[in-house]
């Protein structure tokens, strides 16, 4: 049977660059033999305006029934006024919770011709290449209770809860673990501990995990604040690092930031459906929604290919197709050619298609 | 009467950086006519090691008492294993507590002598000049319920809570307000309310506040993982950016990287303790009690010494003793001197008591 691959464009930029993903998509079924069978449907805003719902039921059951969902982005500020239980962002919160897809991979990879793109002097990043490990179904994200209430006075209070527990501790865990065996062996785990007690058993429960099943891999621990200005200061010295949800949100972004190339990194989320032993794997790029650029056909569509590449090697089992596609976009980059995003001042810039077209032709030639 | 001063030089390295500020209030003393009250007790490790309380009441009262607390830094590896609630941290976060200091304020400066200490390139971050205000007494620091649970089948679940009230936003954000008034006018407001009630409840009510009292300041919100990205992309985007206790705490120490020299930053945290009208004041470093370094005499003291200049002018009403400070800083780190946390490759690097005495010969000078 072919496999299921379940496409959600979503807001902003998103069903453009997924447009010049879907074009890969359909090259490899006429070329490479891929046989997959595509589905498409709509989240985030573009779900609100046609179904009054950021994601349907509906939409959920088919991400489970395929064998891997790519997805682009939501959020878009013309929701921004909706109750807080239909806004866009709940679509792939709930893809991620009720697909149980906790361990978050992203990479923060600097593209060598792409150097010059990057804030930080070419000595601190140079070759810079490291994974952070982010959970990404609990925390403060999902814990209980939440929400705002009305004091007696008619002010308000606005609650979160913080939550982890030793399952939910481990299993991330070991993904990075597992993660850091292929890499370089390194583990940095990542929490406020001194602070807050859900990281103090963060650190337990890591450390524990380390000392009973991998203490082959070199594990640290640092400060989430710490690790903030390590990152500037010298990312190069992590190589796998692993952190709750709230923190792998911020130091996630800041570290793709480090590369000058958010517009090119793709990431990776994997669980495991409860009550089911099927991995399910949904792929998205790093970056947002961009609404101040959604619709210009100027978005750089590299991160959305690049997960698709991404979804070959770990959910399709095409390592070498996935293989192809980054050669394909390697071999773009060297050329010259730049999205807005990555282009330096002076440098001419592409379109998302002109872009979308160049990775294409570079694959006819591969 | 005498200003009373109570110092705290706590742990690490603050002892020694302490130790320079003296010499300077002592200067101050003998050429310039300051007249304070000066006392000295311990905290963090240094109270674990004597009293086996990470801070005693008494010197909480000593503390309500002073007119200002000058405080090094705590946080001792030594203290690791200690059980939670008498963590060296707890000193800091108690004096925060009790004191009522809800605002804290976190220059990112950069000086312009140090630019080739920075991590970013100098185009990004040249004349860098952003303040933080960090609201320091409430949020996931200090929200009930928390506390770490055994589970019935022997694991565990750490919990923590994030609250905020219209009180507490409404506050911090009136400093943020009137800070902006003083500098350019504009003010980012950072939190998650994509994901998170009571971030969606602090964007609430800092807009409602701008609308009702501070219309002539221009005020934008960004998400607190877009935030960490555009600090490193383009940190001079920002002047005033007021957030929560723990957004606050790793965007603050991200952005005083960003100028490759943590050693030079003072912050002040203001407040009002319950039940009086009196103005309440802490100065510390930005940076922390850095135990890789400890007793080596080789820490930078120029962040304790401006967090005395800090005092001076907020607390003491003395602007010229403070502005004197300020600028033999500046002509000391003019004259190349160095210490090594801000040292180039190949530069030659001064003592700690070598820094100190610099200031103090420059002071003499003025
Ligand atoms: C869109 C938003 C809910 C999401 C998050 O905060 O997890 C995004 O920032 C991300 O990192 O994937
Ligand atoms: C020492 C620690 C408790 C403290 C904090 O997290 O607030 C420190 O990191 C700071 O920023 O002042």
């Amino acid at each position: 049977a072919k496999q299921k691959i379940l496409l959600l464009p979503g807001d902003g930029i998103g069903p453009e660059i997924m447009e010049q993903a879907v074009r890969i998509i359909d090259w490899l079924k006429a070329k490479r033999g891929l046989e997959v069978e595509l589905s498409e449907d709509v989240v985030g805003g573009a779900s609100l305006a046609k179904y009054d719902v950021p994601i349907r039921d509906e939409v959920i059951a088919k991400a489970k029934a395929a064998d891997a969902v790519l997805f682009g982005s939501v959020g878009d500020p013309a929701w921004k006024d909706v109750p807080f239980d239909r806004r866009p962002e709940v679509a792939i919160l709930r893809l991620r919770k009720e697909l149980n897809l906790y361990a978050n991979l992203r990479p923060a990879k600097l593209f060598d011709p792409l150097l010059s793109a990057s804030a930080l002097k070419p000595d601190v990043v140079r070759g810079l290449d490291l994974m952070i490990v982010r959970e990404t179904v609990g925390g403060v994200y999902f814990g209980e209770p939440r929400g705002i209430e009305t004091l007696p006075d008619g002010t308000k209070r606005g609650v979160n809860t913080e939550v982890y527990t030793t399952a939910e501790i481990e299993r991330v865990a070991r993904v990075a673990f597992d993660l850091a065996r292929l890499r370089s062996g390194r583990v940095c785990s990542v929490e406020k501990g001194n602070v807050m007690e859900s990281g103090l058993l963060w650190r337990e429960v890591v450390t524990d995990l380390h000392k009973r099943e991998y203490s082959d891999v070199t594990l640290t621990h640092m400060l989430a604040d710490n690790c903030a200005m390590q990152l500037v200061r010298d990312p190069r010295q992590f190589d796998v690092m692993v952190t709750g949800n709230l923190f792998g949100d911020l130091l996630s972004d800041l570290a793709s930031m480090l590369t000058g190339s958010l517009g090119m990194l793709p990431s990776a989320t994997l669980g495991t459906p409860e009550g089911t032993d099927k991995q399910a794997a949904l792929y998205e790029p790093i970056h947002g929604s961009a609404p101040d650029i959604a619709g210009k056909g100027i978005a750089n569509p590299l991160a959305q290919i690049l997960s698709l590449a991404m979804m070959l090697r770990y959910s399709l089992d095409r390592g070498a197709d996935s293989e192809l596609i980054e050669r394909a976009v390697s071999n773009v980059l060297a050329s010259g050619l730049r999205t807005a995003d990555i282009a330096a001042a002076g440098e001419s810039r592409v379109s998302t298609a002109e872009m979308g077209e160049a990775v294409l032709k570079e694959l006819q030639k591969l």
